[in-house]
């Protein structure tokens, strides 16, 4: 065991393929329907035709790719090395302060220069449209995180990106809009009236603050009436985007040969689940295929609680129900979470890997209150000086709730976590919970009892 | 010559010794009085007691070595880990889109976790304070990196920090205050009722926006008048300051190497000197000592031309005539310059080790309109990702200059520059320039001839 804070991986270390989980997933895709996508009007399985209209084809292959290893475009390494491999730290300050004997190591995925994960996959699939010869990219975005990433790879294809950013983000998180447009992105705010979605939403609540829901229905329809000029972009809940985050995980994997150990437990912030599967699909091999037992802990709010109160059933992946259905963990598609701050996890479903694995027990789920949350993140903040952004905030609270259990049963204890984005754009929270004006939220049970009545019947 | 985008140096390549460049300074002392400290008062050279009264006794040692390397204690070298060695990039893409030959590299200090190299001193003035038993340390800071720099650092240190924040930027810049707050700092907006100074100023000018030198007197003020209980930190300008920036210089020889190349030209930006004495002394030593060319390049705005306009000469480090008189290049100490969105460029003064290195002909100075520096920091920010806060902008836009003049004259051309922060907080500022909102400020000649009546009369 090394003595290091800091493991840093060489160019060279880069990962060259990216890890597909499809051909490992423990469960019977017949019995779990883990891949399977439904046409939102027919209910019945998508043809690669329905989604291309939709998504760019490689994009397509890769979702139903049984392939393990699937090589990264070279033209993406290279996008890539611009700030990968990201570094695995040892969180030594934040265990000294807790006074634990666990040792807690964190990703950091802030590194990248849009600051998370997201770039990971918004570089590959503006690659894939660029080489399909696309115009650009339609997408949704919250608070900016996933704009800012897809703006910096389609700038970097020379690819049109226009962005629907709801609405009350866009006026009251100016910073991540500033970076789309600095891109060369158009961002408008959501519902807009540049979709019939959008106009008929502006029309029905004229003083809507806009929801994700909304928003995803205004860039799928976007696309689609573009004759093939646009594609849509998902930066989260699909296989492909997942498979994208797996080097998170591979990386972890060498750096945590460097430090010597191997970790008991992997955590990571789940909203659709992209930046959970980065890092913790690749210790899920581990688990199936070499004998480990590492637990893997996925992490929810509980004002969204998709895991851990949710039925895994099929869904809409959009609230004006035009997206594709698929089986997953949802608190039905139009449930509408509570404010939270962890804006990025406020999503009604789940990626439907994720889903699975947590139904066939390989995944455990729990859910946090945001002033736990936010309690958690201060106290890292303020040991290793780095302030992390609301969802992953999420993470940082499990694994010290972890080491505080390791110290109360006097056990050691190995914690890898994902930090997968810094909280610089969200600074405002921090604000607000030092002041005590932030909101704890229990689980909002009555609201899920009404949405669930709303799931489609499907016979497949 | 390696193919890399990226060098990182491992734990162990943290220097262990910081470069004090006193014993190499090129230049007679007696002639340049480099290194002359002057009692505001009496105008004779002060006496350690007197600078005992604001600084810890250990920082005041460090002015006054004359030993070359002087050894990182193992508390700051523990804290550095956190962040250090930071990453030296070749920025392939910039290259590639201004079609030169040259090589540009760029040294990352915005991987801080406060997000620029103001870190590197703030930890070990704040060691000296806990060391020396003070409760704490006062500060100015003008947007904010500074603050927040030390507020990090006495938060880990377990020290007060009481930050006077120029008014304007407490206002309009909440962000970083809101990371001084979450450390545990107090930060009050300038000029405040703390102070007797301040109340002075609040009777005087009660509308007024606040300065960098109103601060300097507050924070300045509020450690003399406390009995010992706190001391004032400062973040540049004065020696140990520049040399515990040295890190950054001798991490990039180290990266240089592993990169296969030796820098023909060395750029920094420059308000109060410390993030380019951190990146070009230790390049400077090796033209002195090594039979070394490189070119070094301080980088200064039109608005506040220090360098390139002003005077050597002796002046007081701050408006109200509290701080010590230092020899420096000087606009006058009641130079008030304009509104650039480069606030810690803003200085009337400069180091005096910077000014005496420009004056013997070491180091070459120039000065940049801001609308060429955001110009400059949104080509890189669209080739590379990431954006540059605006005084590193000033480094960014000469380096890209100088790979262009590369580019004209056919030939190739090796340039290292320091990215001494990230712009993640002044994003309003670039969203200013998108929309043609920022103003070109031409040398302001007239008003430097006016503040220049008002040096004092030495006889040193």
């Amino acid at each position: 065991m090394s003595d290091q804070y800091k493991y840093n991986l060489s160019e060279n270390d880069l990962p060259t393929s990216w890890y597909n989980i499809n051909p490992d997933m423990p469960v019977d895709p017949a019995k779990t329907a883990w891949n399977a996508v439904l046409n939102p009007q027919t209910k019945e399985p998508v043809t690669p035709e329905f989604l291309s209209v939709l998504f760019p084809m490689k994009f397509i292959q890769e979702a139903v790719s049984m392939e393990r290893w699937i090589e990264i475009p070279e033209e993406v390494q290279e996008i890539y090395k611009l700030w990968r491999p990201t570094p695995l730290i040892r969180a030594r300050r934040l265990e000294k302060a807790l006074d634990t004997p666990a040792h807690i190591y964190y990703k950091y995925e802030g590194a990248s220069p849009v600051g998370s994960h997201k770039a990971n996959t918004a570089v590959p699939q503006a690659f894939y449209a660029k080489q399909e010869g696309c115009v650009g990219f339609t997408t949704e975005t919250g608070a900016g995180q996933w704009g800012t990433a897809l703006a910096m790879a389609t700038n970097m294809f020379g690819l049109e990106c226009h962005v629907y950013m709801v609405k009350v983000s866009y006026h009251q998180k100016p910073y991540r809009r500033i970076i789309m447009e600095s891109f060369g992105s158009s961002v408008v705010a959501s519902p807009s009236d540049q979709t019939s979605y959008g106009r008929k939403m502006q029309e029905l609540y004229p003083d809507t603050p806009g929801s994700l829901g909304m928003a995803i229905s205004e860039a799928v329809e976007a696309a689609a009436t573009s004759n093939g000029k646009y594609k849509y972009s998902l930066g989260s809940v699909l296989g492909p985007v997942l498979m994208h985050q797996s080097v998170i995980g591979q990386e972890a994997l060498k750096q945590m040969e460097m430090a010597g150990e191997y970790p008991d437990v992997v955590i990571g912030c789940v909203g659709g689940g992209s930046n959970f599967a980065g890092i913790a699909f690749p210790f899920i091999r581990e688990n199936l295929t070499n004998g480990k037992k590492t637990r893997i802990v996925a992490v929810e709010p509980t004002a969204c609680p998709t895991l851990t109160k949710g039925t895994y059933a099929f869904d809409y992946g959009d609230t004006a129900q035009m997206a594709p259905i698929v089986k997953m963990h949802t608190l039905g598609h139009d449930f509408v979470p509570q404010g939270i701050h962890a804006g990025g996890l406020r999503y009604h479903g789940m990626a439907p890997h994720v889903s699975a694995l947590v139904d066939s027990g390989h995944v455990e789920a729990i859910a946090l209150d945001q002033l736990d949350t936010f309690e958690g993140a201060m106290m890292f903040a303020r040991a290793e000086g780095l302030f992390p952004a609301p969802e992953s905030s999420h993470a940082v609270r499990a694994a010290i709730n972890e080491a505080i259990k390791a110290k109360e049963e006097g056990k050691a204890r190995v914690i890898v976590f994902n930090l997968s984005g810094h909280g610089f754009f969200d600074l405002t929270a921090y604000d607000d919970y030092r002041k005590g004006k932030l909101e704890k939220f229990e689980y909002p049970e009555e609201k899920i009892a009404e949405s669930m009545k709303n799931l489609p019947q499907v016979a497949f």
